[in-house]
């Protein structure tokens, strides 16, 4: 098949594109189709116009979401290109679905959107019902209990917030705060503002307000000029591909890490600055797909619960399904993986489960998220279910892992270290200019890549990817590696 | 008159109510009406299901915001409240506005609430053209350059960078760090991460996120068990209301504090923490609605100026037209006011405006914003100028003055310090637990305020709140406080 079936029963989608109209079966496009160079003469004239109110910088292009469907991401120039960074992987099942559309086009969720409440006061009728039936229906094992937030760094934010007083709750022995606590806690001092701190690992990224920042190590030009916590930094286990073939070395490898991590944890204790909680994603995304194994995360946690240290997986850009799996952790294969598990990105709203003893009493925002963003989570969530999504993406998953493999074999001396779980793959280029040329190269073929960490290129399709996709991408991106060779 | 006409041209409003389907011409409500006591039971069942799933520490009662309309929440016991506090003041322009239902309903929008797109890197076509027409239309004096951010502890957490990043530029002469600094931050040390800080205010509200938390300083509660910075924190002048009647002791207690200020930015530069910037409300809110007079922010500037620390004015709560003027800061009657002004709540999306200089370089995340919400704004902003608002908001507020000036002569024992700008009003109770009697009595009979302080009301109706309303909800009060005397 050359098309996208998305759903048998699309009742109408007529706002979605004049094109997509002409039968409702129809739905994405039968591929890329480039028309100028990208960026085209009309993004740069865009580019220009937002120079004069925003920095520019980071700007690829502009984008035509109107014609955007499924995988294809259109550009104002009329460029048509499969979509494999899916806005820095934050669009879980592709442009205007139709059932996203119908969210919109409901009188009765109308009012979730032009009256924005202040959610920890005032919420609205359907918001239990709501939390229900999309972030606690995936909820992760051992946790009932989710605050929403309106982007990823404030779920971190917050999160940090409550292992804080957790950890200083438990210090105490209650939750009563002295007149000490209170008098000092105004002027940031000791022991109201206590010295505690988090600990993080070397190639991490959690965020860039200025908690989440003090425990992202990824690249320096996120972090450079902004004063920061002394906190533990551990070292992120660097290990080889694929990990079945090197079981050996990549286990010596993880308990060199863990045992720093005990060193830190107690080095920080004798200097004053406990560490209250600890941090972590299941693959380090932004700081290069740098995977370990479920033994580590085992381990890891272990040590938590050995220090008392809260234990957070932040799985805001690994969670939504794109691991094959709902949260990447549910691979550790464990009853109680996490103390925290923050999410944003694909989840469509910002937020954190935790355990009830991490109870988020003062965690308190004027918006606490947006309601709206609920509504569309449940209808994703109900388009996962109805489609099989998970299924698919272990599928296009393997699919594409197996392609990169192959590739890799083809291209020894430019290509390594292949590696995914679902279809968040990734792979490692020669050299970092290398990696920008095959960026670029891909995307005036028509197909969109994101890099990551200093060589990577990672791959970050919507849940929507199916099997030909996968054909069709590793199609072009061997097109473009011939050019590297 | 005893409806509020919102505008004599509604084309349709058939999914704010059935009620309002009526006529066109009447939207909204007449007066409060009080069915249960509040909670009500359906509240308090919800609250209870709530709870299994969050904290419900701070639920005050759940809303039927299809039904709510104008200036009157309704709640999900079908009681039906003059608001006068607007979930914690960021509705602006009334619940369920013909004209925000209509940006809803209308097809060419429907794409910007379905693709959230990574605005930093792919914006949507109509990005510059809708920034000019919502937050660059209203632009502080000398500010031409705006970035959106998701909600307010965001807004002023990435203003804070800009400002370090500004700063340090500066110190450097030019904007390309060493290497020493690069390899310094990834582990959070200076010079790479350097130890500047920002100087707030007692009082001072600016959220709550770790970087805000450290300029905050209006309730213990915010603050308790969560690490911080050593940044200096001045004194917040405190005066005595009507400012005109105390001008010789308010210029003295506002020479005091500016005294103090200039102490500490040197006392903080010598430890070798430099400050970066100084951050401000126009209207301490949170912290009591304490003001200043625009000789003390003009002085203030001037400090900044001398010391060579960016100026940021947070607007988030004060800002949007509450005060009668759109920036509560142009009172102040500057050219220059500041070099970053920040704001959320009414403007619906969190954002900062700054100076050239302050390019916010190196300022990015996800999604940076949500451009459905600047569609929303320009509407906002649409009805503001037609309906006139911020005239309608000087004089409600003149008579919600008058009328509290009134109440103060007539409980000399209960209460003081009347005092506001526009409908940005706030009075002090006698003690804390008056205060909260009042709030509940003044809710049952169905007018909902706020607090703020350590005993004072605050009056955050939205713009659409007339002279007629001010008399609705004074009538009230003195009934309320007649109950207290």
């Amino acid at each position: 098949p050359d098309r996208l079936m998305i759903s048998p029963y699309i009742p109408c989608c007529r706002y979605v594109s004049k094109a997509a109209a002409k039968t409702q079966m129809e739905f994405e496009y039968d591929g890329p189709s480039m028309k100028t160079e990208v960026p085209g003469p009309r993004s740069k004239e865009l580019t220009k116009q937002l120079g004069e109110i925003q920095n520019v910088g980071a700007i690829n292009f502009f984008c035509n979401y109107e014609e955007s469907r499924g995988n294809y991401l259109v550009d104002v120039d009329g460029n048509r290109m499969l979509d494999v960074y899916t806005q820095i992987s934050s669009i879980p099942i592709g442009y205007n679905h139709p059932s996203l559309i119908k969210v919109m086009s409901n009188p009765n969720n109308m009012s979730a959107f032009v009256n924005r409440p202040a959610l920890g006061i005032m919420p609205p009728e359907n918001f239990p019902e709501k939390l229900a039936e999309s972030l606690l229906s995936v909820a992760p094992s051992g946790m009932s209990r989710v605050q929403t937030m309106a982007c990823g760094s404030c779920s971190n934010e917050n999160a940090y917030k409550a292992m804080f007083i957790w950890y200083r709750n438990k210090e105490r022995g209650h939750n009563i705060p002295s007149d000490e606590d209170v008098s000092s806690c105004m002027i940031n001092q000791s022991p109201g503002c206590p010295d505690f701190s988090i600990l993080s690992f070397m190639g991490g990224f959690h965020g860039r307000t200025m908690g989440c920042l003090a425990t992202t190590h990824s690249k320096a030009i996120h972090k450079l000029d902004v004063p920061s916590f002394d906190w533990p930094i551990a070292p992120f286990p660097k290990l080889k591909y694929p990990l079945e073939e090197f079981t050996r070395e990549n286990a010596q490898e993880e308990a060199r890490c863990l045992e720093e991590v005990e060193d830190l944890i107690v080095q920080w204790r004798q200097k004053g600055r406990p560490v209250a909680g600890i941090v972590i994603e299941p693959i380090q995304a932004e700081g290069g797909d740098n995977h370990a194994t479920p033994d580590f995360f085992k381990k890891l946690r272990n040590i938590a619960h050995k220090h008392g240290s809260a234990f957070h997986v932040d799985e805001v850009q690994t969670g939504g399904g794109a691991t094959g799996k709902f949260w990447a952790h549910e691979h550790w294969g464990m009853d109680d993986p996490a103390d925290i598990v923050s999410f944003s990105k694909k989840m469509l709203t910002g937020g954190f489960y935790h355990k009830d003893e991490l109870q988020a009493y003062r965690i308190f925002n004027t918006w606490m998220g947006d309601p709206s963003k609920n509504l569309f989570l449940a209808e994703v969530l109900n388009v996962i279910r109805r489609e099989n999504l998970l299924e698919e993406v272990t599928r296009s998953g393997k699919t594409l892992l197996q392609g990169l493999y192959q590739l890799q074999d083809q291209y020894p001396n430019l290509l390594s270290s292949a590696r995914g779980q679902g279809t968040f793959c990734a792979i490692d280029i020669r050299d970092d200019a290398t990696r920008n040329s095959i960026l670029l190269k891909a995307r005036d073929k028509g197909v969109l890549l994101g890099g990551c960490g200093d060589r990577s290129i990672r791959f970050r399709p919507a849940l929507v990817f199916k099997e030909y996709h996968v054909h069709m991408f590793l199609n072009v991106f061997s097109d473009v590696l011939a050019e590297h060779n």
